[in-house]
């Protein structure tokens, strides 16, 4: 059995890999770590998994996360990743990082949005984790930047048509919606329910700090520099992402030609679902799982082209897709442990 | 006491009337009717109201409501209010209509979308009733055709800097949210809880009615054909509607620009609410109200302007504008019996 | 016009004073305290009132506070009012104060659940102003204990009942069930969206500090000590307090003498509405407003009562009793600034 | 493999048995049935299962359903099942009713509440599925008749007790909640969302029809006849039921003694979470889990004990039990395929 360290676990996302992780056939658990809850047995923190998670929460030490585990993953706020990573990785762990200090592969776009970094070294190394589209360097990879989650649900449904050149790329617009999941376990009016509930509300609308990372993927897959108008808005509710992108194309194609550009390209991506022409997708039905859906519709008359992406921004959008380049990085099969139905009710 | 006659009474729109008009100082509800109940107390089908609203629900009767009525509220489904409009209006009644019979000014557009028009000769005085954009034909107006709760949304922003002539009209692009009161209270999965809670999605993306609505408006305001991109969607709450909207500027404008271009159309405006550049709007603000918040981000890089606007859909996007309508048709206090408080929790 | 203060505005028991008081026909706000956001103004914390609230929120300052009121409500934890009350009331201001701190006529009770009282020589003249009950004496107070929410909603179904030696007070249970709202605006994980919707739970099932609130006034009313079960539960919701309560009888009744005894005891009461025998109450049919609605149901075979009474537990629960209580010391309508239609969509 | 039918595949229950079964390592789908979506694809009716289940629904045949299962869950409303049962018996069929038709063990209790029963033959036969409680009989039946999720909630916390001795039975009141899935998948104004959300509220308070069935059960444990009192109310949310029972004790005992009454019972049952005294338990904890989480509370100075007990009313409540039910029948492992980690968020 791998074993496995999840540092930061009581957090939404770390919890969510505890979730995953506990259902793992080749993955065992052994460090939890939780500067908050240090001393804590994990079950007390959530109830719900009493009898299910025996670990206790402890307090980081390097040396032993080093003798007690294989896989770490760090489900921190960006800035502590950046410390751990270096002596993780000089003692042969795979470090899976959901933070973005090693999703940028500039260290100067990483700098304008968060702070000074400090194991740039690193990013000669560090892959970013967007499964699909990276599956051959996630392969051999020891570091891996997980994607934000937005970025996945804007970059997923763009990604081929702009290797394609399809698409006018000053013309892409997402507007993103996501469950207040994606806002974390720390406290915050944004998400005290008396505050979210029956309402509905853009945020960030003069930057979110996920743009720059969509733009440089996507800026990567059209091989020209991307700009995209980006805003994302809160949903009154927990889970879940849903992302509905425009833009214009260079050249007529017809619905099918978009389909099949699509269909291609995710051809053995079991966590890809595509869409017929005109169907709407929603976040229901991929609620709980490392699916992301795609839709789209092409409106012939402006040769604009309408795409919807979802996902649940804790699995696919953070959690599931962490599980899911581990598989790669070991070489097991990309679904086990991620074979989760939906809970579409 | 002006009289008051709502027929239809027992939908949400026709309910969301009554509730307003009983607390207009100037106003008197004096027939409800219903379909569905007739011959049952209205407070009946709906118990919030027991004791605040004594009428019973009746069966439709063209005598009895141009005996008993001064003002008629048509809270019905298109088709039914073209067979009743002629024989009130011949009546002396004033006619507002929720429905989308006579928000068009071009027949040929209505048939296109709902069915034959059955009444085409009232289109010469019926007027679309967006109050603060047709605020002096509604003055002199019999006959109303309310406006829909998405073209109230997305044409209250664009039709100041469409007048202007900022606006690029080919990249007009509004990504619609509404709460699920929209759908009306007719049983439907759709609005089953189960199916909608924590589900978010986007809906008849290949075309909803609304559209050659606000197609007609803001072709109308910008003196040459628009044909914009709307995708509506569906949120998981009861009552709010979001627009956001996208669109390329002609020219290099600055944000104070673009704030006084809004500002001065709706200086004397009571229900326009004018964010400053950058700030969001929030559906709970209006909740309610008859409010249209109203914000706005200028990308100045791609000079680009996102606009976003909120409303109660029930409210500015149904009921309140009605009464805002017969507010200014009858020379009353544009806002008597909507001064009401908004329920931000 | 009474001029009002509002000590603790930014609260949701005080933001609905403010909601509720801006539409009050004979008082006008002068004055909002909030400690955390002295300086600022108040539509900046709640952007719902822009337009509607012109006041700044002020740190407390008893000298001007005096100058500028007639009544003060306070809307602050529990420990402030006592130290507060005392020089406003020297200063000849009602005062209206939300916390516990004047809602018990013993303090040895109070102290046992709070914490020591410092003004003790208050509570000969402090009234619980439970309007229904104490009516007579609210007339002629200067200081009111405004109940708690739970307590209300228990009290008043409860209360004729016992007046009328009808129940086995030995027998009596409470099973409440609170909106979030209750829990106030301070951040807690309890409150957060992600760990309340979806979930449902009894909370504070060894005691909770409204019991010994009911116990004292019920023990009035029965003439006799009282001594309920009591278990509060969270709703997956803001606003709304249901209460089903269950009682053995002590003789044998008919369902018409257990409404007879309510409707007499209530006739002039304008807020509580009398449900025929075996109708439930719903928290939708009061939300917004200061019903206080009560159903009953007997079952004959075992004599047992179950009653239930939903109540907007930031209207009837907290400020809508507290402007009721102004209303009745001031010799005004009781109803004024109540008269507020329901919103059960 | 076990081949499965499942009858009424397209209902919340039959969707959640689908749901379960798709992960059952030894079990596999091989008919589905709806009446109402005949010929369509399972993954068309519930698109979140795209890709993932591939049948057919197809019109119920006994032919088809005898050759092709061995297994066959009954989906639906109660009245069918009592036709279709005897054919699938007589042709060796294991059958599970997840309908009230085999539940009782007086067909006299039955049609009281019910309508006439036509195969009262089979209540010999058929045995109660509640199945930590009657696991003995289950192993050996052929026919299920699996409980109703109020009883289930209601009984499991009660049956130790009541064996015991321990509690006044003429004292036992439930007051219980529902999330609106109980209602099932058909339309109803009741579970609208604009109807049901910030709603709460108690209903059928003059008898639902599970109170019988409690009542037959529970005097079985009892050895004595009970009648209890049970009112239940519907949640605005999905998924989750909670009772909060209260009782009389006979004697006085010890948190602890209550404990271990429980714990004894309950020690070879995986699927029982016993919490500690005093701590309340959280529909969310056991969310699409087939746990059934138990917390109670004495009252020492009243002697009167408050139990709470959580289960997904789809999962331990429905689908979950029934697929339990089917495990213990075939003599597998009781938790197979039911090993689902808790979405607590």
């Amino acid at each position: 059995m791998i074993r496995i360290g999840i540092v930061g676990a009581t957090g939404y996302a770390g919890a969510e890999l505890v979730r995953i992780l506990s259902g793992h056939p080749d993955a065992s658990l052994t460090v939890l770590t939780s500067r908050q809850y240090a001393g804590q047995p994990f079950e007390k923190i959530y109830p719900a998994f009493k009898g299910l998670v025996g670990l206790n929460c402890e307090a980081y030490d390097t040396d032993q996360i080093c003798s007690q585990t294989d896989v770490v993953f760090l489900a921190l706020p960006h800035k502590l990743p950046m410390a751990f990573a270096p002596d993780l990785l000089k003692n042969g762990k795979k470090v899976i990082d959901l933070s973005a200090d090693f999703r940028f592969s500039d260290p100067v776009k990483y700098e304008a949005v968060y702070q000074p970094h400090t194991s740039k070294d690193l990013f000669s190394q560090s892959v970013y984790g967007l499964s699909e589209v990276f599956f051959d360097q996630i392969k051999n990879a020891d570091l891996i930047g997980n994607p934000g989650c937005y970025p996945t649900s804007v970059i997923l449904p763009l990604y081929p048509l702009l290797k394609d050149g399809l698409i006018d790329v000053s013309t892409i617009i997402a507007d993103s919606k996501s469950g207040a999941s994606g806002a974390g376990r720390s406290l915050s009016l944004t998400t005290h329910i008396c505050e979210i509930s029956e309402s509905f509300k853009a945020y960030k609308v003069t930057g979110h700090r996920h743009k720059p990372e969509m733009d440089e993927v996507l800026t990567g897959a059209a091989g020209q520099s991307v700009d995209i108008t980006f805003i994302p808005h809160l949903l009154p509710m927990s889970r879940g992402m849903e992302s509905t992108i425009y833009a214009s194309l260079k050249k007529r194609v017809t619905p099918e030609y978009i389909y099949n550009c699509l269909a291609e390209f995710y051809s053995d991506c079991p966590f890809i679902r595509l869409y017929d022409h005109g169907i709407a997708t929603d976040t229901a039905n991929v609620r709980g799982t490392n699916f992301c859906d795609i839709g789209f519709f092409l409106e012939k008359d402006k040769n604009r082209i309408v795409m919807m992406s979802v996902i649940d921004n804790l699995v696919k959008g953070a959690a599931g897709q962490a599980v899911q380049n581990m598989n790669i990085m070991l070489g097991l099969d990309e679904t086990a442990g991620l074979n989760i139905m939906p809970y579409p009710i």
